[in-house]
């Protein structure tokens, strides 16, 4: 069996399970379980869009079509921006993928060779790292402090930058942990990579889930034509579609030939029926965008508020995305800790050694589900936390 | 401009455009135009398989699932090929891809690293080299003969191989020169990669579309436990389904942690609506497959009789797969050659200069269409023959 393995190579090797996964393969088919570990939340894709996909199927759309998606997908994407941040872009701009994740993949395939070091501030996503280790690229983890909130030490950030580092990581509003990156900080980011020839690659997937104000601080009204940034991107958060594998990548329009080319030899683009259906979601989806939005915030209440002013417990409330990092006093191998919560108070949560640096000790929930649900899932947890105390 | 292309990663800009894209997106929305020229027939998805996506769709089966696949598909999968080979397969042998694109993509990561070389018979599809270019690795491409027919010698296959030879790559039934390997010679090949330990990497997609037998000889009754083969496989041909990109790569079951771990990192997974339409393609789609197979060899009688016997032709009725691969007297630029054929007969047929070595000086046509459509076709096509004399 080993020989087997011997056999592969040493990047493909390399490439972590997942940890999230872990837990989610020993709690997924238990009966009457309350799932909170996977970044999704409870609602189907309304049928406004799934519906559209169904009708483009019907109607025969089943052939090969753009690599870099339907013209009229991209321009839906371009208008979408354009009214989002209010000011112009195009449909060059962007190119459909299988997923948020192949957008990754593609940004690393684009700009990171064989032992070139990407820089990223944990607690992180494991699928940023793993994508760049399956790569044979280098993680360069820049750990984040927590007290009152999280936060990021950018002079860190920037000393953690060698001659070997190709790129800087910036997911904001930051699954797990909920830190938001300031407009301050984000312009500094970019005029350190400017300088240095760094690449930035912008995760703002969660960018409309944010509870400050409408929209998180981001790249995109701060980066000028020449900035070296790639945009990876979903369909899934905004509008429920998480198990249809779409995404997209937002990059310099001169790199897309490059681009077509990988996606061509990658899974030579996105099915054909999901894309009338992505574009419904782009100009139809506002409503239901809203709510998912104000389903969060009122998610992130519930959850908060059931554990503030507990004294074996610690976190911050979280200022943007949906999930919320919380320690349990004592349990401080999180993956044991995850899988006594499946057995024992039967919610599925995901463990923060998945998460990198700094994630061991903590517990990760997404909120974006019904206040029902949730606040059964709390009292589960609650009632579990007082069993042990 | 040139800066934005010198900042990415050299396999990045190594992967070529794809010259069958080149002259598609030429034609692509010509008016009354016959497309000859993807790999893919004139036939939608039959509607029992796209029905079974849109009831997934209605009941809400839109979360994230199993990284390899639901395991209901995978053991519809192992019931297929066991009927099919009359051998035992097990759900453990197959993992679920965005199509066979993307299992083409796994396998080179899972054995290739930068500076590898794989051993591939040309002319070939170009995909092969675009996946192992954008991976770094290095493609050692074998002249196949044409005379009568298209040849492979199999002493100079194993005489291209180096210690640098990671993977022989063998494409049978061949896209795009119909050629299939006897049995005789797959044993040949397989013998020599055991002793030397050398991966096969096996595209018998079009195992089924051969004409002088049901199925084409195939590694899969050849294999024992411990052999190094990788099948790349897809839903696209047997059952109309090109634009789903859905397919599924078939490993030694050792690999299937690595291989999961891939998957997560590539595109976590197969959307998850598409996978009771596989199952249901797999279990009821006997009838279909078989219609289409009937309809490629019905289309290869068309187009061969047609051209049979012009003194401007050369070609080899194909022994499998759905391409005719011809070469037109005088004409040495392929490309051209297929850009006058979508302006002045109102065809698409692909250039035989995307196939690789060998390929220049042919045309590549796609005959699993329509009786009707054919005739028409190939009526242009002597015409703008007839005329160019």
């Amino acid at each position: 069996m080993s020989q087997m393995l011997d056999a592969l190579t040493p990047s493909a090797r390399s490439a972590p399970e997942s940890g999230i996964v872990k837990v989610f393969n020993y709690g997924r088919t238990r009966e009457g379980l309350i799932p909170l570990w996977a970044g999704e939340g409870d609602k189907p894709t309304p049928s406004f869009i799934a519906d559209a996909a169904s009708q483009a199927l019907a109607e025969g759309k089943t052939f090969y079509t753009y690599q870099r998606g339907m013209p009229e997908v991209r321009e839906a994407l371009a208008a979408y921006f354009t009214s989002l941040y209010g000011r112009p872009f195009s449909d060059e701009d962007f190119f459909l993928t299988c997923g948020g994740m192949q957008a990754i993949q593609l940004a690393v395939q684009l700009i990171i060779g064989e032992d070139d070091e990407v820089v990223v501030p944990a607690p992180a996503w494991p699928n940023f790292e793993g994508a760049i280790l399956a790569r044979g690229g280098v993680v360069n983890y820049v750990p984040m402090q927590f007290e009152q909130e999280w936060t990021l030490d950018i002079d860190r950030l920037f000393d953690s930058c060698s001659p070997k580092t190709r790129a800087i990581f910036i997911n904001s509003p930051s699954n797990p942990t909920g830190w938001t990156a300031s407009e301050a900080q984000l312009r500094a980011i970019l005029e350190f990579a400017r300088a240095k020839g760094i690449w930035i690659i912008a995760d703002e997937i969660y960018g409309r889930f944010f509870y400050d104000d409408a929209l998180a601080p981001s790249f995109q009204t701060l980066r000028e034509p020449g900035d070296r940034i790639l945009f990876v991107q979903t369909f899934s958060k905004n509008w429920a579609m998480t198990g249809w594998r779409m995404g997209w990548l937002q990059a310099p329009p001169e790199l897309g030939q490059t681009i077509e080319n990988l996606i061509q030899y990658n899974t030579s683009g996105v099915p054909t029926f999901h894309q009338p259906a992505a574009r419904v979601a782009l100009t139809d989806g506002e409503t239901f965008a809203a709510g998912e939005i104000a389903r969060a915030a009122a998610g992130r209440e519930i959850v908060c508020n059931a554990l503030r002013g507990r004294n074996d417990l610690h976190f911050a409330p979280p200022r943007g995305a949906f999930y919320l990092l919380f320690g349990i006093e004592g349990e401080t191998n999180s993956l044991d800790t995850a899988l006594k919560l499946v057995d024992e108070a039967r919610i599925g949560i995901a463990p923060g050694s998945a998460f990198g640096p700094g994630g061991e000790g903590f517990l990760r929930l997404c909120y974006l589900r019904s206040p029902d649900q949730l606040s059964e899932a709390m009292g589960r947890l609650t009632d579990w936390l007082d069993r042990r105390a």
